[in-house]
């Protein structure tokens, strides 16, 4: 499928997408090849458009209410690789190239500055770590989020 | 730091929070093992407790207004190796085993579902390809989302 590079989000993307209240999805930025989790930002339909068309990651803020070029005042740019959305259409991972940190404080990702917390361990059972991980359409409909 | 797995949120990690409007926080789901990025979900304050106290993730469902321990319908359980919270305190990344699909309709990961956005990929600059990644604290402060 082609899309146009157009000043306006191409309107078979804008269908897709699922808002929530102010206008936004959450955007996952993964950097491309060591596939680390960096923040998580959002984007409106216009900050999107901006992110498929220019290179470069660009967010709406919510604190601001603006947009916000990733790297534009830190020069810790953010280089688009890929852009999937999710299946519901609320959420969007975007694999990059992050120069530098990700988190304005310095680190790496945000997720590291944050840290861990401390949880409890899962385990599979001997059963699930026997099953095939090949997924297929099952009776999970009713677990969408 | 020690903490108690007691019937509501560790008052030292509800103060971290930072929820939106409906008191939630976002939840990316990792496998551990794969960094695959499977999906992102929404947790309360209690979601979370259940979630760092039990070994399995619990999200709040947004569309059905009610607690989703994921796995309990469809067996395919994400059971949880960390979790991390961000540095502004509304984001999540839950790093889990998941056991088969994390999708609703089977596959993998929901955004293998929804599936790759057309897009212009951007790249380094020479200057930045010979930059060292490691972070330092910056001038990125004004960039918090």
């Amino acid at each position: 499928m082609q899309y146009d590079n157009s000043t306006t989000l191409d309107p078979r993307i804008v269908e897709r997408l699922k808002r929530d209240a102010k206008g936004l999805v959450a955007a996952v930025i993964q950097q491309y090849d060591t596939h680390e989790v960096l923040m998580v930002g959002y984007m409106n339909d216009e900050a999107l458009r901006r992110t498929l068309t220019t290179g470069r990651v660009t967010f709406w803020s919510r604190s601001r209410q603006e947009y916000w070029r990733k790297g534009d005042t830190s020069g810790h740019v953010q280089y688009v690789k890929s852009v999937s959305l999710d299946c519901d259409g609320d959420a969007l991972l975007v694999e990059v190239d992050q120069v530098g940190a990700a988190c304005h404080t310095g680190k790496r990702s945000c997720f590291l500055e944050g840290g861990p917390l401390p949880c409890v361990e899962g385990h599979r059972t001997a059963e699930q770590t026997n099953q095939s991980e090949t997924g297929k359409a099952d009776k999970e409909q009713e677990e969408r989020a």
